[in-house]
């Protein structure tokens, strides 16, 4: 189910516990996902990764759901299947309507069109745009 | 500076002029990028992307700001140049600030990085996130 | 200009310059990209690419100038600026006109939205196009 | 089966079944793609990526089987498995036979190899490909 | 299971059967992935690829070990599932263990990253580091 | 050159002296490229980043110069200007040869190739292969 294996909680050490504890209570949930699970048997990247996310996905400038649509937009992008379930239901959760989703999606199909269409064309970047 | 060259105003036929006028009364400019002049050598592909972009990129669900923070967010996935440079200063002209730009742009790190990490550890779909 | 420097012929050893040889009697032609230049270094890769790219591209049941358009469409869609540059002209040489890169640009364009739009709403592949 | 759900005829609105009916028409067949009926349920990017669809892929400087390689070459570049799948399908459909799929499969893999070799070698770009 | 089916060596003709045993004796093994059944169909390029793969992943300057981690690190970046799952298991016969596999996930996750970072910073290559 | 503009070291907070002071002493030079210079102007990103970069990058089972490979065969794939330049310039102060480096570019396009391959012929993994 991953390449090394999935941690549940009852298996796992105590520097592990803590990093799943602090996401059930940042999330406010008691599941843990299978992601984290998978990167568990890596501690060092575990605990990395979900503090480097959680600082990240945190209210900012931009509320918690623009950050989720802005994370699905890129999963479509990169065509992730397991990133694209698990935000689509994180994007969900922080307040993505159907409505948003097919906007969301809308934006990210014609992204990807004319990035090509600029790339294909060999368009050279407009001097008022260049830094 | 493209395949085709770029298409000024003054040398296209009135098909072509229609859509500029319409992409510089819709922008409330009266500037075209180059992407449009390097297209408009095929103004049905000029006609169906601007008439496409219009619909997709106006205020919905989403407001135009979110839209311009998704398109950058695919762009920066997709390291277009043309677009990053074209999308970020749309982005700023729909009210980006450097603080969103910078929240913006770790988001988009974050994901293309876990986007990897699922997908190399073979992380098994959670069966709650199934469709 | 190239990571390991552009090799020239002058400069070439001799299986750099049978190699350099088969191009240019291949192609009809009396120049020798960058890209060989750059490659040449590594004169094992340099005739393996060559002797590949040479078989792959020949006219079989399709032909060259399909073929060359195949390369573009990849080229685009991979955002490679070199390549889109040296496989527009030769897909010009094989007889491309502009006509055919309009709609070529088109097909590129729909299909990466398209690929996105099924990849992001998790459409299951239909029974029917199993294999 | 698809992030909201496939939208079958017989439940559809009348503005989904004149798209749907337009499909079928266009395409000869009464069976609709899972893509379609996973669009539906945001009828506005049904209709405009059909029609945009339509518009791209019918016959003209190239014809329908050209088009459908080029379709088919983007999509195993960004290796989206239900496109591949379904336009494998209509590449066939419109004419495609077994030995044009294996050299369409060369020129992909072909090309996705010499862009990251001519990206990775940091080769110039040559004068007489400048645009 | 594949496009085109997985060609059996009981069923291959002999010039396939020369190749699958010239990989059977090359990799110390009785056993022959899908991939090559699957690109048997076309013998052209199953020889070529084989023959190609055979000569570049063979220890040079680099280990066999080095390359897997190399050829894994490319296949996670392009979200591969078919390669990722064997050159996983190829990598672990050539001696990569679970430590280093957390090791080289951290680094491609790490590159993906800042890869974005650096385009979407629009940051300019510093003079130092030109070719 | 650079959306944000390059922070110089004399123009920096304390905060971000530190951490340019920590990227000096670590890699025991009195250069900062351009990538956190760009950065410094979010300086939690850059801490952040750069204590990633470090702590990943660093020898541990597998030693700073695979590290520094598989990172440019990552840039590489990515297609991404910035990261190949400054990350063959990090590769070879780690001790990559000429010889190396080809080495290494052969592998790379080599998997991209067979990525395409394995993705466009639907190649189901085999069983042994499974997590």
């Amino acid at each position: 189910m991953a390449t090394l294996g999935l941690l549940e909680y009852e298996a796992a050490r105590s520097e592990v516990r803590k990093v799943y504890d602090d996401i059930m209570a940042t999330r406010q949930t008691d599941y843990i996902n299978n992601f984290w699970k998978a990167l568990a048997h890596d501690p060092v990247t575990l605990k990395r990764t979900w503090e480097s996310l959680k600082q990240v996905m945190s209210a900012g400038c931009l509320d918690a759901l623009t950050k989720e649509l802005i994370y699905l937009a890129v999963s479509v992008t990169n065509q992730c299947p397991y990133c694209i379930a698990s935000h689509t239901a994180a994007a969900r959760k922080a307040g993505m309507t159907n409505a948003m989703l097919v906007e969301l999606m809308s934006v990210v199909g014609m992204a990807n069109e004319t990035n090509r269409l600029a790339s294909g064309y060999q368009v050279e970047i407009d001097e008022r745009f260049r830094t």
